[in-house]
């Protein structure tokens, strides 16, 4: 049975409490967020997560923990995952890992030091998500030959709060940053190079605070392939996220998920429910996934699915997107450093 | 080139007529009907049609004409059918070739006796149509193994005048037989035995004429395999058209067609367009292909694809059914004699 | 908390069990099987379910259990509920309550004379399935107007061992049983009278056994529209579970379900997967449900959505498909007492 | 009734000559082709087309003629289409005008300065096609509300010959002009600056040819709104034609066509038919269409669907889009001259 701390009690730290329920061989046995308070503290009883603490470090500390989920603010994110590391815990951490290449690069090398048999997963939680993975087993096993185009949709419901915005990083660091990955994830390749397009068309005010809210992203591959993203802040019928995978023996594509398949008939149409629009009822089962493929590399001491490097990879690609936004031109990744 | 005469300047009549202009090696040169007036004959100047007249019988003393197709009121298709026959013309004729049985018998007769190798053809256009004959390709390939079951679901978009109604034969000989013929098509076997329910939902008034205005029906096929089809007289949203053929190997399935397959995604879901809302929108490449075929059947001397027999069966099954309804039990078609 | 203990630890008691995992406000505090052995006791011992009995009598009895799952043979299930009642607990009992219609009914009486408000819910678990939910709740919503017709395809991917079919008490009791359930909860109207059709197509040996494998099965509903079920014991693509309401304002109409979304184009066409092939893949979503709405009927002490007298229905209505089914004709569901 | 020469005897001349069998109101009396033979001629004779000639002039000098198809080499479609204007007569010119700017120019030059009420239609065939008009037509409607992205997937089945490749301008102008066209046609907005990405990933043959066969082209509009483009020279599944437009209020997607909408479903999968394969089989009723819409504008005196300037924006984005590949860097349309 893996023991697992989660520190960070705000939704996602809940959404993977609530998921660990369902993963077997894993139980979550502590719960810290500085805001602890009454509320939080009778949900976590609701839970059964018998201890509950303002201070991560007490996580950190307890020598009856096995595994630590970091669900807290990302600014903290890389000083917790050296901390845990440092104390030989294995370590879930939610993307991204920081923004800043420096303090990324010290976690992966804290885990190249570290003597320990430490397991560090970031929490890409897509990768896990029933469709996509269907089409990386499709491309892995050769279906659709050489990959030639990699083509990401991907949309959210609704954009974020402006303070929100302001702190997030920009759209290619916040929400690219997932797409970035999928075509890492997808393709099988790497990212060479970046040509971004920004417009502010969904709120005037994302614009203001110095973002962009749609984008279209072409990306170059080390296989020779493209790679096209396309992105919305603001989708009005729900989370669209879609991929395609096009290649010399075929394609491969996925589409949005729904709550029901029911079609309705009229004199208008048919008519058929839209996406899930909340971006935790598409990827519940990703993040239940994502949590016991991180168990299952613990308890077979093999390497997580996602590593401290496909943490690192996206926001080098997400840093070269927004200079190549900036500057009007194709950058190349490895001008970022 | 084939030298058609349309007999019958109706609806029909002029649909074959404009169906015909895309047929290579076939062409009109004359139509007749009992009610032609100058808008007739305006429409078929439009078409190019040299020949106009009042009386059929022009059609078929002419030596110049090689086929006719009867277009006529249904009362009159066995007596032209005779007729032409006669005069050694190939003869295409609208479905049915009637609702008696003498007469139908009639017209296999005459075809058994005559010397000339006329081609004699009845308009079961659904046959023709895309989806149904990649069905029957895909049984006659073995794809589905042995057929256990086909499914109809047929539904006309309104229900026709209450006049019509009455002269109609009942929904089983007016509109059911189109399915009876395509379960006979789709499964390549014979039907033995009809279960027919019925019932008055769409309109008390046909009710009052004495018909029915929705039907679930079932048949056992020689094959030892089942068929179900349900019908309605009123599908508020279009003509659906569909099928199913299951059996030991996997399922056959075809669904509606419509005008274009775009999808419009808003809050409220996913829409698409209804199915093609008329019959001769649905069926107008089948009502094209039919006259194709048979201009075929005549060119290279071969059966058609649709013979008097195949006119005699689904009004067999029709008589059944009409019997299973009103005398509340399973009928068995050699009962009908 | 309700405190629940489960009678029965085959396949479908241990569904329940993990299900419940799920369940806010629901635990496993027992579980009772006459044949628990040791590696019984160990998967207990791994769900956290404190105690495991040979005798069921041993939860009945139990003081701190407030409801049971009778997941036992269904020779078992009608006494097993009589203890269950008599003793103040609430059940949740496995479909068929009863091949027997006496015995049925002496579990309705209990009901009707306990003086605890006692709980009792039927296993028809597709009624939470999320897409036949979906076609209920629009029809309820009035979006097909009155209901015309009800349309089941129900197919299993293989057929049971010959030994289970000769104690299943027949297709139609076994199997059909779910469909004329759906066909009440789609429609919200009665079965009046039903009209069946059988054969064997799967396999001779469930025909020399005294059942059949392939059926179509009309009825007519107290609404005055109609329905129609089709079976299959096997269905080589996987558990084919489909379902329609057509009436006078639209259809609703679902599909199967799969395990992604994923489309692969190639040469040959556009491939899908096939639908989720065992019914505990298609159905988990709804297993997990219909636990959860029994235990928020306790605890709302409100009526459960699939009572006693659920139950009894489509055991009537299954008795006269068989009956139908020998004696060659419609039968009436009033015909069965 | 439109008297009409078609200048060209290649396919698209024939596959115009076929089409107009369906246009009412239109008929061919005339077809010119250099390379006029015994072949054509007989071809020609069974299309019912009275005249046939080597030299185009003779189109041209015919005042029976009312209306001409340029249907010959590209390079000679500006000189023709001068010409033919000259003489007065109504113009239907296969696309492109030329790739030459100057050209094209003179062509619109040549159409301001005539006194006479000549029309001109550029063969942009996709603009009729039912799909990509029903988007057109929901954007027009408002449906989408603000246009905040479009995307077009374009993919050949096959690539063209080595030696075609030399000469056909490149992919740009020879295959995405129809896409530039199309995001014109969907957002009803211009395009300002062209990014485009290319590689030879199909043969390469195409490579040494100095040309490409995979591309991926973002596009600024003048709305503010972003489109994309991918393109192929070979899907080995078919002719891969898309659409989607993205904006405030929802949006509208088009997918392919097949031969049929019939599924197979087996224990692989679901399979259903590839999309139509080649371009004449997917794009027939276009072609139809469009020539359809030149004889309405001619009958109606009404401009035509698709204007000589219609012509001249692609050929300016496409420009822009080689320029663009060329120094690797976004290139505004306006910087073409």
């Amino acid at each position: 049975m893996i023991r697992i701390g989660i520190i960070g009690a705000g939704r996602i730290g809940r959404v993977h409490a609530e998921g660990i329920q369902g993963v077997r061989g894993a139980k979550v046995t502590a719960i810290a967020d500085p805001l602890m308070n009454d509320e939080t503290a009778a949900w976590a009883k609701s839970m059964e997560i018998p201890k509950v603490f303002h201070d991560h470090g007490e996580i950190i500390g307890d020598n009856n923990i096995d595994a630590v989920l970091i669900c807290s603010s990302t600014n903290t994110h890389s000083a917790i995952s050296l901390e845990a590391i440092e104390a030989g815990k294995h370590v879930f951490c939610e993307k991204p890992i920081d923004h800043d290449l420096d303090k990324i690069r010290s976690v992966l090398n804290a885990l190249a030091l570290t003597k320990t048999s430490v397991k560090y997963q970031v929490g890409f939680q897509r990768r896990f998500d029933h469709n996509f993975r269907a089409i990386r087993r499709g491309v892995q096993q050769g279906r659709v030959g050489d990959v030639h185009l990699v083509k990401i949709t991907s949309r959210d419901p609704n954009p974020p709060s402006i303070p929100y915005v302001k702190v997030s990083g920009g759209l290619f660091l916040d929400m690219t940053i997932h797409d970035f990955d999928m075509v890492r994830y997808l393709s099988g390749a790497e990212v060479t190079e970046v040509s971004a397009y920004g417009a502010v068309l969904v709120d005037p005010a994302i614009g203001e605070a110095g973002d962009i809210d749609t984008a279209a992203v072409t990306l170059k591959l080390t296989s020779g392939g493209l790679a096209v993203i396309d992105n919305s802040r603001r989708a009005i019928f729900g989370h669209d996220q879609r991929a395609e995978v096009f290649g010399s023996k075929g394609a491969l594509s996925s589409f949005n998920d729904s709550g029901s398949n029911v079609a309705f008939s009229d004199a208008e149409g048919v008519h058929s429910e839209p996406p899930l629009f909340f971006f935790l009822e598409r990827y519940m089962q990703a993040y239940r996934d994502e949590i016991a493929s991180f168990v299952n590399a613990i308890e077979t001491d093999s390497e997580t699915e996602v590593t401290a490097n496909d943490g690192l990879q996206p926001v080098l690609i997400g840093l070269a997107a927004r200079k190549s936004l900036l500057e009007h031109r194709p950058v190349k990744v490895e001008e970022i450093t």
